[in-house]
């Protein structure tokens, strides 16, 4: 928690702030901070800036915030994702965040496996979560849009060419002959298979779409270290 | 598991393995191999190939072996990793394996918890499994080598200097000015600190020894985020 992200409701006043419960503690525990003490803060959506430490009491803190700075600037990347399994899409999710990720798809495709979309981990509350700890990771305060497409066709067809308009579209698959283009300046639209990869039924569907297979070599990596190298060597 | 790494001790006579346990049942369960199948093989530390299912017998699998390709390039980057706590650890030591390093040095600073160093994960076996990992999920056969400096001076001072011989040094930190270079055609030794960074000390000595601070941008990434962007990036 490299800032502690404040919610309107946390606001006893224009200024001030009162916490308690996860974030109260990790400011006692691991900040070890005392009354006086200054830490990061930012409040969702918007600004971020110093919060003093005025009060400690029976695991609440109060503080007093000055927000006058702009948060990190977004990650002009869209994500489809193949939806991981459930462990791994809670990582994907919160290091996606963390970079920067304004918007991620989550797909269907031939090689994910069905129960997937039944995970508890998929619901409102559980993905809020990874996204509060992936932007108190990255000092940011803009929420990501997480949306969930549990059927390949219809997305890709009606709704994929909306998504990809002014952005450069590239597909990760190992076995593209083209490299994986590096710092590309315009916007981008990534999408990353499922373990196993996209079926080449579903490389040719994107490809109608307009997307371009790109690899990053011969190795074939995991979304959670496809993901981060994709969007490092991307952006 | 991409490949299937073998080991001397697999092999009944010069092309003929046996296998058991797990690599017998994920080419069981996960392949759904069949007599006649073939299937991506390497030997540990040798040539990747092809191996075609003769026989499948209560859980034990045979398999006549061709090998006749080499693994793929090794990354041309020597790692040098606070240790991180033991669950990061393992995915760390898998995804930097599957990315193709091949020397990684897990060293001691000041914000590693010294809990870490007791931890059952830093034995043999247990590295070995993760390294194992890596390589079946990258198509590799080329081990790592993981080395435990659990002293941050004496190596510093003592090893690092020759490790870095003909290399560029650089150490990840959010705070440098300078921004990390892409594509970088010669050797790396690269430093990633510890949950929270490296300490003002610990910048300063590594910058004595000649690495230069570099950062990604303003966001601070965990380990898993950092490593595998910082590799794509670099290399």
């Amino acid at each position: 928690m490299n800032l502690i992200l404040l919610f309107p409701e946390d606001f006893i006043d224009s200024t001030r702030v009162q916490l308690t419960g996860r974030r109260a503690e990790h400011i006692l525990r691991v900040h070890r901070a005392k009354v006086g003490d200054m830490l990061a803060v930012g409040i969702s959506g918007g600004m971020i800036g110093k919060g003093t430490l005025l009060s400690i009491e029976k695991g609440s803190v109060g503080m007093e915030t000055s927000l006058t700075q702009k948060p990190p600037a977004p990650l002009p990347v869209s994500l489809v994702l193949a939806l991981p399994r459930p462990k791994v899409l809670r990582r994907v999710i919160q290091t996606a965040t963390s970079m920067g990720v304004k918007r991620i798809y989550l797909i269907n495709a031939y090689r994910v496996e069905k129960s997937y979309w039944r995970s508890p981990f998929l619901d409102g509350t559980s993905i809020r979560e990874q996204l509060i700890l992936g932007l108190e990771q990255a000092c940011d305060t803009i929420m990501p849009e997480i949306l969930l497409r549990p059927l390949f066709k219809p997305f890709v067809e009606d709704e994929l060419p909306g998504i990809m308009i002014g952005t450069v579209a590239l597909v990760a698959h190992p076995a593209a002959e083209r490299e994986c283009p590096r710092n590309v300046s315009e916007n981008i639209t990534l999408a990353i298979g499922p373990e196993g990869g996209f079926i080449q039924y579903e490389i040719d569907r994107l490809a109608d779409c307009g997307f371009q297979a790109v690899s990053m070599g011969v190795r074939i990596l995991r979304v959670e270290a496809v993901m981060p190298s994709l969007l490092s060597r991307l952006a």
